[in-house]
């Protein structure tokens, strides 16, 4: 039996493992769920031995733990692959009651998996984890494996920078994959080539000192919500452009080259009406709808919260606003120095009737990857079979910060080895992952270990 | 025993009997708080029996019940006073743990009675009830008592208005009295003689059809909290004037003579810090404090959210946001019209991108009094008697719709027996009832009625 056979024989029994996975609440953002975090990782320790990995550890962190595994019998001379995914995933508030399925009670609908994590990133490291299993069960596996797992993604990563700093031997290899990106679809596979950097910040704005009755004090002490979205709305012009002054600086013209071969990235108006259910983009003059995306950097509002937010009303002056924003950047921008001039702005637009304070929260930088290294094109052939068509490429808008760690420290190649696709709704209701995309990634993994282990 | 040596004998049980209706959490923007809602009102109802009240009822509404009571024993000849209040209370969540002592356990601090609802109503109205106990106890009640207490009038009155519609007879009296009001301090007592309308609205923006990744979409979705943001920002210059086009349109200039008598309203830098925290005022240019709060209308942002306002990050493109806002209203605004005004404007500044929805939540009308009334001098000479000063006249900022409709309606002049302090913090933590209030109070509202009888 080869690996792909082996893949279609076990294709359900896989998809039954997967859901034990995803029942886990590893949401790493509210910090009740920490139990939850560490039985996930014990739940892949003891995974990744069922399926033979000679080595398996849980390196503990300042946060939470990190689980690392290896399969190094292929020797000395054969190519080492690292594959990184994270364990953890974003909480599933369900304000709206807009999830169909308990978001952690994963069920199969019309032939997708729906599930927090089931896309991001639960599922696709799955994925690598059962190519490996089917190359190993088939004894097919020419390359030495690594896998790195970490359960601090969605807050920042801030334990695996010092980690891969600090185990760059044990983390040693060829070729780093990532699996935590989307294809442009079934029928058109693609690969990112480029991911935004972000930084996180908070924004609060102090009034008084306590909340007030807005009849007696209305009109006569400045209404520290008012202040914030009067900044807020400073931070961008009537177009959609960013105002903080020299955000754009070290923003890199893309050439036409470049600009040409982003151009095949698919876009129409309703796919992305049925994507978002807007009935019309928005963004900056001069730029398609993927450059916007991939290309250019943003500042957005995450989250904003002031005074009565319940049912009903008060009417209340409140004490203090809070808004989380965020921005994605691009070549040449630093997280660093955005983060002082967002903080210097919003200093100099702070009336003085009221105080603000900025808060950089967590950061990670942008990354570009070589389009014509050998693995690049190993992975161009990889998906080719699994998918059956030539994978185009794409600059990405989510940010993937460890990849910029891996590429420096590491001093490998990182390929973004992704096998979403753009409607799976990560970090919304109804997130979800295509059977039919974990069987034909299982495959396209496979086939990226037996191009590796040729070249 | 007159009536006074009756209020200083026994000042310490009124104070317990008080404490048991503050710890009834009768919330009624919280719908989970109905049955404390009723709680109260079945406390008042034995209450008012058991000082000697002839009939007492509670009425069921479409809302929340009416206690109504009354003692008619002075005779047609005699004057009758209808004393209205309220026994519903404002929410007391303590977000920034600023409480220092459980707002539904009363406890006195330093002279002061501390609890959700102590000035604001249940303190006020009781002082009124232990006014009339006081007067019926020393066989000394020369005129005859209605009581109307509500348990809506912090989510907007809605049911008191057909109320006093359909039961105008039951109701009729030769002047209403309403303790629902600060005086300026125990030294300078103050009768309000204007007060603010309002209306209470939400603007909900709608972006994408759920919460969407902010790396996937951001830069190419119209983000809704940032359209929010835009739209409040545009409702008041960079002076604070509100730009809504017409929202002064009905506004009247004071005349010369009245803002005389208005600048004998105390105000000093330092109270303001004392009572808010702030260290500046803010306002329109123009006009000085106390006409900022009493005679200029404000668009007020009560509450904001959107997205993610938990605890860390989740870079989430939120698919909708909302704003809580209110407007305090002068002679001759009218709500209604302000709630078009505001609506027309909201929908001529929202971009196509987004969707916006203008919910006008509840309205009522400003009021102005009479100054010279024989009532107004009544009240004049029962606070010298109370408070030992002569009291000013004010412009409160605060607004008490359903003072308009006993005017309409009853056709009786409405006089503001207030007896609460500027620093009593109702609406924010640590609502408090000064003790001292609470009896000069009583003593006010017992002159109150005497001065009537003899009238």
């Amino acid at each position: 039996m080869n690996p792909y056979e082996y893949i279609d024989a076990n294709c359900q029994d896989f998809v039954e493992e997967l859901k034990a996975l995803l029942r886990i609440p590893s949401i790493s953002t509210l910090s009740e769920h920490a139990g939850d975090i560490r039985r996930a990782a014990e739940w892949l320790r003891a995974h990744l031995k069922t399926i033979g990995m000679t080595r398996v550890e849980i390196f503990e962190t300042p946060g939470y733990p990190i689980v690392y595994a290896e399969w190094l019998q292929a020797g000395d001379d054969s190519p080492t692959v690292l594959i990184y995914g994270h364990y953890d995933v974003q909480p599933a508030d369900d304000a709206g009651n807009m999830w169909q399925s308990d978001p952690f009670e994963p069920v199969v609908r019309g032939g997708n998996l729906f599930a927090r994590g089931a896309t991001d990133d639960k599922g696709q490291v799955f994925t690598q984890i059962k190519a490996v299993q089917s190359l190993l069960e088939t004894g097919s596996l020419n390359v030495n494996i690594k896998f790195i797992i970490e359960g601090e993604e969605e807050i920042g990563s801030s334990s695996i920078y010092p980690f891969i700093d600090e185990h760059a031997d044990l983390l040693s290899a060829d070729v780093v994959v990532v699996s935590d990106t989307s294809i442009q679809s079934l029928d058109q596979p693609s690969i990112v080539y480029g991911l935004r950097g972000i930084t996180f910040l908070e924004i609060e704005v102090q009034g008084p000192a306590h909340d007030l009755h807005s009849g007696m004090y209305g009109g006569l002490v400045h209404n520290p919500a008012q202040a914030l979205v009067e900044i807020l709305a400073q931070m961008h012009d009537a177009e959609g452009h960013i105002t903080v002054p020299g955000f754009y600086d070290r923003v890199v013209a893309l050439d036409e080259a470049e600009r040409a071969e982003l151009t095949k990235t698919p876009f129409t108006l309703e796919r992305l009406k049925r994507e978002t259910g807007v009935s019309a983009p928005w963004g900056e003059p001069g730029y398609k709808p993927h450059e916007r995306i991939g290309v250019r950097p943003t500042l957005e509002i995450n989250g904003l919260v002031s005074g009565w937010t319940g049912e009903g009303g008060k009417t209340v002056l409140p004490a203090k606003a809070l808004a989380k924003i965020s921005c994605r950047l691009v070549p040449e921008q630093d997280p660093v120095e955005i983060d002082r001039l967002i903080t210097d702005y919003v200093n100099t637009i702070t009336p003085d009737t009221v105080t603000a304070e900025v808060r950089p929260m967590n950061r990670g930088g942008w990354a570009v990857m070589n389009l014509n290294s050998a693995y690049m094109q190993a992975a161009v052939r990889a998906y080719e079979f699994g998918f059956g068509a030539r994978p185009i490429f794409m600059r990405e808008g989510g940010s993937i910060p460890v990849v910029v760690s891996f590429q420096d420290v590491l001093k490998a190649p990182v390929i973004m080895l992704g096998f979403g696709l753009p409607d799976d709704n990560l970090h919304g209701p109804n997130e979800k992952y295509s059977l039919e995309c974990f069987e034909r990634g299982m495959k396209t993994a496979v086939k990226f270990c037996q191009e590796i282990a040729s070249l």
